[in-house]
This record gives C-alpha cells, structure tokens and sequence, in this order.
C-alpha cells in the first residue's frame, strides 16, 4: 500500500490511534475501478475528492499528482488487472496539522447469482452538502449492510429524512419504469456517483428516457428493473427488492451492462 | 494507552489501516470525566456504550469488567488526577471478526474567557436511533467545529432536519428563559448525556423547574442564559450566541455549576 508517501507492504503498515480517520471519521475516500491495470476516468474521482475535501474544510496533504503516482504504483506494484483502488484522504490531527492520505488495491466484490435489496429499518441518511461527499463517516451505511446481511440481503437501500430513496450503503441505485430510465436526485441525498453518471451518459446514446427524480419507496418496489451501479459492482442487475421479486438482468439493465463494458474500455487510463 | 488488552507507550500504539473504525468510522466511544484520579458515573457510560453498540449491531469485543480494568491502568499509569478518559470500541474488519478497542487518556479542554457558539450552516444532524449513539463518524461535527474556529467561536450548534436545536459539536446545550431550564429533547435528536442527566437531577433537587422540549433557534438566541454541559467542559457557561450577547455564568448557571462540583465530588469512583 501506499501509506502517506511511502510504498510499504500492507501488513506492516500502521496508523495511529490519534488519527482523526479513526477518532472522529474526518476524512473521505474515493474507491476506483481498475479494468485492464487502468483506471476508469480517474480524474472524475479526483473533482469529486477535492469537492469532497472543500465541503470537509480538509486541507489537501497531497496534490492529485502525488495521489495518481501513488495509486499507479500501488496498483501496479500489486499487479492488479482488475480490481479496486481506494484512495483516503484525512484531517491531521489537530486543525493546523497537515492531513494524511492512503491508497490500497483490492478485488472486485462477489457477487451473489440473484443479489436481493433490504430496505433499511433502523438508520437514515440526511440529504444536504455532506451527502454529496463520500465520506469515511459511515456508520449508518455499516448498520444498513449488517441490517442487510442478517435478511441475506446483498446490499440495504437508504431513505432520506422525507422517506425518499436516496442510494444503496455504497452504490447508486436505477430503476426501469414504463421504459423510462430513473435515479434519484442529488437533491435527495444521492452521492453523484461516477458510474451513475456514465450511466447516464450511455442513456443519452442509447436513445433510453433517463432522468434524476424524486423515487418513493413504492416507486422501487413496483420497478420492472432495478439496478445499482458503483466502481465495484459495475452494472448489477436486481432479483428482489424487499421480498418483492424481478427478473434480473432484465433487458434495459442488459443493454447499459453492454455498453458500459464498451465504456470501462475506453475511458480505463493513466 | 490501552490498545485491545495491552498497556503500551501511546507513541508506539499504531492501529491496521484496514481498521472499520478508520475505513468507515463504524464504531463508537465514550469520554469519561476524571475527577480526584476517578471516573465520574463509570456505569452511565457503560451503559450508553452496550446500547450504541447494541444499534450499532458490534458485538462487543470486551467485557465492561475489562474496560474499566484497562481504563484504571490507564489512569493511574498516565497519573490522571484530573481529565478525561477516552474508550472507543470498532467493528471487527470483517462481519465475522472480533472487534477491537482503544482507551487513551487527555487533560481537560481549554476553556477560552468568553465562550461563544456559532450555528454551523453546512451541515446539519438527522435525529433518530443513530442520534442517540455516540458514534466515531462524526464528519459532520468535524466540518461544524472548522466552521466555529473560522469565526473564533468555541463550538457550533447543531440543527436538526427540522431546523430544531440539537446539540453542540461534542457537548449538550442549555438555556434558561423566564426562570426555567430547557435542553433540547432526545426525540429532536439530542444525546443522553451523562453530564446532561447529572443537571437534570440538580435541577429537581435544587427546584428549578426543567424540561426536555423542541428548541428553536429563535428561543436559543433570546435565552437570558445559555450552558454547555459534557464530561470535558462540566457545566460551562456561554458569553455570545451567533453575536447575541449574553452574561456568563448567569445565576442559573453558576447554581448548577456549583452543584456539579459538588456532585463530581459524590459521584467519582472506580
């Protein structure tokens, strides 16, 4: 891993317990797919990281260079072909120390053969500036995932403080309606993800009706597909959205499948 | 410190950087007031950390025996007559694993001469069950708290998804207004603090008259008194709410001042 400037190998590599990461969550990441050793639209992640680090009144302790270069080497250092690069970026430990960063590869998520949704009972998520930063703060996300898990749920589905759909614990969610292509809003508390937003892009070329709404939790489960999108899971078609079932992948969700493999192709670089 | 059953130098304490605490701040801890080289109302916390990890869905990864054995050592190896001690416990790294936890000690905060509050504009707190849990992923706290020291206020108030008062950055808020004492309700988002729960036993004893209600931010800001209450600052009276100004310690104030001293004094034992 990449550990504040130094290539070290990960089991040796130690933060401290006075990191603000780990006292108080004050920081945010970005998690990038790599497709062919190469990262798909790695400068989008940045804008998000640097909007992230402005909303978080967080200094940043390394330029994007810096950050790239880090995440090249980690990356190839790894020998990862396809896979995940996780860049962390925290406040340092008092408000006029620098920050630190870290960068760490991982592997694709599994996925179950008919991943089913939980809706989440105990735990919200407010919409306003912060939801718009992905940041490490993630406790209700980690409550919704065990939520979810213990149902055999592959992911939870988060309503805002309205009741209104807002994403998955750590993907956007999409859903197919009379053949209209939805995702809720930003304004809902919907991170403006990089994989949703290429989604929305292949809409625009597929000539499929899409457009960022409102989405109440009827709206989901009465879907004729659903689907998330995130730099893991890519594409992921849903079989049941709280006990409700679907086919999965139905056939829009198979044609944004196609074409964003096409895209990951193209726009997967240094 | 204490890290995960050892006593070690706390600059040789490090911690995995694939921590759930550091990567997804999925966890949560309690600050203890030492008073006397002893923790005041050791159980209370106990009690509110069994039942945030209880939301939290963390099994806890040590017995409250063990922690206040391993607090104890703590204190009296770091010789702590008067501070805090800090016990955070984390999720495990995966769902499967044991979690972990740390405890630290620190001397109390520095209390500037004329304590001021900010009202943080960025962010806000979403009150439900998550509210009532002392979590570790307090980004939003940490952007409200940037924002306070940028305007050279103390702390910043918290509004809930209502616009309500909820609470400060780290500490409970209280407001005298035509003799009675009023301190926003749990149900508006507030943490049961135990500091909290001290002055409103005072309050009865010393028959002021005192309710948990809805605050606004119009009754804050008109309040003939305003106080903060936590285990770092006790009962600390403050000089200027967003520019309106007040006279601090009032009378209400130093009364439940003077009777936390007192109470300190009863209620710090191992």
């Amino acid at each position: 891993m990449w550990l504040d400037g130094a290539l070290i190998p990960e089991d040796d590599a130690r933060i401290s317990p006075q990191n603000r990461g780990f006292l108080y969550g004050d920081g945010c990441f970005e998690t990038v797919r790599i497709h062919g050793g190469a990262p798909f639209r790695l400068d989008a992640h940045f804008e998000r990281l640097r909007d992230g680090l402005e909303v978080l009144r967080i200094e940043p302790p390394w330029s994007v260079e810096d950050l790239r270069q880090g995440a090249r080497k980690v990356v190839e250092t790894n020998g990862v072909v396809e896979g995940l690069v996780r860049m962390t970026v925290v406040a340092g430990e008092r408000s006029t120390t620098r920050g630190m960063a870290t960068i760490t590869t991982r592997a694709l998520p599994e996925i179950p053969p008919q991943p089913a949704l939980h809706v989440a009972a105990a735990v919200r998520r407010l919409s306003g500036p912060l939801s718009q930063v992905k940041s490490i703060s993630r406790a209700a996300e980690s409550v919704a995932l065990r939520e979810a898990e213990a149902e055999g749920a592959f992911d939870a589905v988060l309503l805002n403080e309205r009741g209104r759909v807002v994403e998955t614990t750590a993907r956007n969610v999409f859903l197919v309606s009379g053949g209209a292509l939805l995702t809720p809003a930003t304004y809902e508390g919907a991170l403006p993800g990089i994989t949703r937003s290429a989604i929305l892009e292949i809409a625009v070329g597929a000539k499929i009706r899409a457009r960022e709404t409102s989405v109440s939790l009827d709206r989901l489960r009465g879907a004729d597909e659903v689907f998330l999108s995130g730099s893991g899971v890519g594409v992921l078609g849903i079989a049941s959205v709280d006990g409700h079932r679907l086919d999965a992948p139905g056939p829009v969700t198979q044609k944004i499948q196609d074409d964003y493999a096409t895209l990951l192709g193209l726009d997967s670089k240094w």
